[in-house]
C-alpha cells in the first residue's frame, strides 16, 4: 500500500455518543489542508486502550503523519499516551520539566494540588513535548519508526489551537517534505452570502494555483487564496494579483484578513482615528461589547455603555422618553435612535452603537416579528438608523449572533467612508 | 479480533478539506446509543474509490453492522454504491423500480431530466432498497456476507434523517440482536477541578454498569451516567442511584443536567423566587449579560445594567465615587461592591452582579497582576465581595469566560442558600 500523508484520530467516547459535534475534526482539517498537507482519512475511537492501539497501528502502516486529539486528561479514561506507549513499544517515562511545569501551573491556580496530575508527566520514551499554555496537559511530537510521525492534542480546542500553531505547525513545516512551500490567505467579508459572492468571482474558482475556495458561517463568508510555489515569497507573489482582482470586484464587502475579526477591525479604525466607542445593547444583551472587549487593547477606544433590556433601564440609563417607547414601541427605529443617542451623550463617545429588537423564540407579533432589529450608527455628522429583517429560522442564537455582525459592519462602513 | 456492533463511515472530500462540520455523524451516534447498539468507531474518507473500499473491507472485519453516509448523488465523484460493488465483488444493476422513481420524481421536481440521475438506479446485486422520500437518491441494506450487513443514506441531512427513522430503524430492531437499551444522562459541575472531582467518585469510575465518565472544559467538568438494561425505564433506575451518590458527595457543585447552563439554572432560580438581576461589568465588558439573555424568557428575571469599561463610565453611570476609584483602584473589592450597589439601586433590582479585574495580556502590576478579579453579589441581606485570581495561561478570552462563570456560580449558591 503507498504511503500517504496526513490522518487525524480523535479520541473520546462523547463523540461516539455524540455528545459533542467534532468541531477539532473540521479546525484540523483546514489547518492541514492550508499548510498543504494531503489528508485522506479521520478515525473517531473512544476512550480504550485496545481499539485506540489499533487505530494508531493501522495509521501508521497508511500514513506519515498522525494528528491526534484527545484522552491527555488526568483521568482514569485519558488513555491516549498509554497507548502509544504499548503500540509503539516505547514505555512511558516521567518527564521531569513537564512534572514542574504541572506542579507551577496547579499552583499557580491556588488550588488543591492533585495527585493524577502526575499522569499528565508521564509520556513515551523519546517524545517531544508540545507545551501547553492555557491547560496542564502537554502534547508530544514522536517517531515511532522511520517516515511515521505523530502528534497529540488535547481535546479542548482553545488547548489545541494554540498548541497546533505555536508547535506543530512549524515543527510540520520545517521538518516534513512538503514539496515547495504553501501560503494561504483569508479574505473575510461581511454583508454578503456564499452564493452572491462566488458568482461575483466564479471564474477564479477554477484556478488551480493559486486555489480559490469559499466558506461560509454564519454572518460572514471566508474565501481562502492558497498559492503553491518554491519559496513562501514566490506564493505570496501568486496570492498577490488575485487578492487585488478579488478586492476590485467586491470592494467594501471585505472587511479583513486571516484572523481579523470585525471587532478587532473596528477597533483599529477608531485607533486610527483617535475616536471613542459606547453601546447601547437591548437584544444583544451584551453581544457587542463581549465582541469588541475580546480584543487586547479595547479600553483604549472602548468606553463601556448599557444593556438597555427592559424598558426602564432605556428610560433611566439613557434618558429614552417613556412617551416615544409607548408610540413606537422599544423595537423601533425611533428608540433605537434615542438609545444610541443617550448612550453617545451619557459616556462623551465619538461614537454610539444602539440594537433593540426581537429575538424571540416568543414575543413576536405581526408588525414586528421575530427577528425584526432596529440598529442605529451615531457618530460625527452620521445618523444612521435602520431595521433588518433576520429569519427566525436562525433561532434566538443567530438572530442575537447577526444583530452584533451587523451593528459592528454598519459601524465599520461609516468609520472607513469617513478618512 | 472480536466482532464489534456498529460503526459509522462519512464519505466526502469536503469533510476531509474542513469545509463542512460533520454533523451527520454526531446525529447518528445518538441515535445508534439511543437504540442500543454499540458503536466503536467512525471513519471519514473522501471521494476515491480505492480508499473508500478499503474502508468498507476494513471495517466489514471489524463490525456487525455498516452505517454509511455520502456519495450517493449522481455526480462522478458520488461513489459509494460503486465502491461496495468492488469491495464485495457484488456487481451493480439496474433497479428497474428505482429508476420509474427517480423518472417520476425529477419530473415532479419540474427539473430538467438528467442523465446521471440513472447512475442512482445502480445498485449492489441483492440489495435491499431504502426509499428516499425527498430526495432523488436511494439508501440500500445489504449483507454482503453473513454477519455484517452495511445501510447506505445520502450525506444530506434531512434525507438521512428521514430515511433512518422510516426505514433503517425498524429493520436495525427486528433483524439485530440489540441486547436491551441505553439510557444516559450528564451531571455538570461547577468551582470543581476534574482531577478533584474524579478523586471524589474515583471508586465509582470503575463501573461497568452504568458507566461513569468526566469530561472537562473552560470553568466546567461534566460526568455522563450511561446505562444499558432491556428498556429505558430499567436504564433510569440503574442510573438514579449512582446519581443520588454522586450529588451525595459533591452537594452544590453540582449545578444542572444534559444541556442546562449555569445561566439557565439562575434564570429558573430567580422566577422560582420572583426576583430580577442587574449587572454591572468591566473586564467582562458584556459577557454575563450575553449569556443571562442568551436563555429564551430572560427579560422575566433580567433588567440589563452597564458595561462599566471606563473609570468614567463607572462614575457616570453607576455613580461609583472617584475618591474610591483613585484610593482603591479600579480592580478592588471596595470599586466592585460600589458597582453592584450602584447598578442594584439605579435599576431597582433584587439582585446585582459587579465584575472588574485584568483581563491582559496587559495592564498587569505586581499587586494586581493579570487574571485577577473581583466579584461582587449583592442581593437582599447578601453582599459577598472577593477576589478570584486566574491563571494568566488562560489567556485574555479564558480569564473573561471563567469570570463570568464564577459570578454566575456564585449568584447561583447565593440563590440557592436562600429558600
Amino acid at each position: 500500500m503507498s504511503k500517504q500523508n496526513a490522518e487525524i484520530l480523535c479520541i473520546g467516547s462523547e463523540l461516539l455518543l455524540g455528545q459533542i459535534l467534532n468541531s477539532n475534526a473540521q479546525w484540523l482539517s483546514e489547518e492541514i489542508a492550508a499548510i498543504g498537507l494531503n489528508h485522506f482519512r479521520q478515525t473517531v475511537v473512544g476512550d480504550n486502550i485496545n481499539r485506540i492501539k489499533d487505530a494508531l497501528i493501522e495509521a501508521s502502516n497508511r500514513s506519515e503523519i498522525l494528528i491526534i486529539t484527545g484522552g491527555l486528561g488526568p483521568t482514569s479514561d485519558d488513555l491516549t499516551h498509554e497507548a502509544i506507549a504499548i503500540a509503539f513499544n516505547s514505555p512511558l517515562e516521567e518527564y521531569k520539566e513537564v512534572w514542574e511545569t504541572i506542579k507551577l501551573k496547579t499552583n499557580a491556580n491556588n488550588k488543591n494540588f492533585s495527585p493524577s496530575n502526575r499522569k499528565q508527566a508521564l509520556l513515551p520514551g523519546g517524545a517531544k513535548v508540545i507545551q501547553n499554555q492555557t491547560g496542564t496537559a502537554p502534547g508530544i511530537i514522536f517517531s515511532p519508526h522511520k517516515g511515521f510521525t505523530l502528534l497529540t492534542f488535547p481535546g479542548v480546542p482553545s488547548e489545541m489551537k494554540s498548541m497546533w500553531h505555536e508547535t506543530a505547525v512549524p515543527w510540520l513545516l520545517s521538518n516534513h517534505e512538503i514539496e515547495g512551500s504553501i501560503y494561504s490567505k483569508l479574505l473575510r467579508f461581511s454583508g454578503i452570502k456564499e452564493s452572491a459572492l462566488a458568482e461575483k468571482v466564479s471564474d477564479l474558482l477554477t484556478y488551480k494555483n493559486p486555489t480559490i475556495a469559499p466558506y461560509a458561517a454564519i454572518g460572514e463568508v471566508k474565501l481562502r487564496i492558497t498559492a503553491k510555489a518554491k519559496t513562501i515569497e514566490n506564493a505570496k507573489d501568486l496570492i498577490e494579483p488575485i487578492e487585488t482582482e478579488v478586492r476590485k470586484r467586491t470592494g467594501d464587502l471585505c472587511y479583513g484578513i486571516n484572523n481579523q475579526t470585525l471587532a478587532s477591525i473596528v477597533l483599529k479604525l477608531l485607533l486610527e482615528r483617535g475616536e471613542t466607542l459606547a453601546v447601547a445593547e437591548s437584544c444583544t444583551g451584551g453581544g457587542i461589547g463581549t465582541q469588541i472587549t475580546a480584543i487586547p487593547g479595547a479600553s483604549k477606544i472602548f468606553l463601556g455603555g448599557v444593556i438597555a433590556y427592559s424598558n426602564l433601564t432605556k428610560q433611566s440609563l439613557l434618558d429614552v422618553p417613556q412617551q416615544l417607547i409607548e408610540m413606537h414601541g422599544a423595537v423601533s427605529n425611533e428608540v433605537a435612535k434615542a438609545m444610541a443617542e443617550g448612550v453617545r451623550e451619557k459616556l462623551k463617545a465619538n461614537w454610539a452603537i444602539a440594537v433593540s429588537g426581537v429575538a424571540g423564540p416568543n414575543g413576536g407579533s405581526p408588525t414586528k416579528p421575530v427577528g425584526l432589529v432596529h440598529i442605529a450608527v451615531v457618530g460625527p455628522k452620521v445618523c444612521d438608523v435602520s431595521p433588518a429583517q433576520f429569519s427566525n429560522y436562525l433561532g434566538r442564537e443567530g438572530i442575537q449572533t447577526l444583530s452584533v455582525i451587523h451593528s459592528l459592519n454598519r459601524l465599520r462602513l461609516h468609520l472607513r467612508s469617513r478618512k
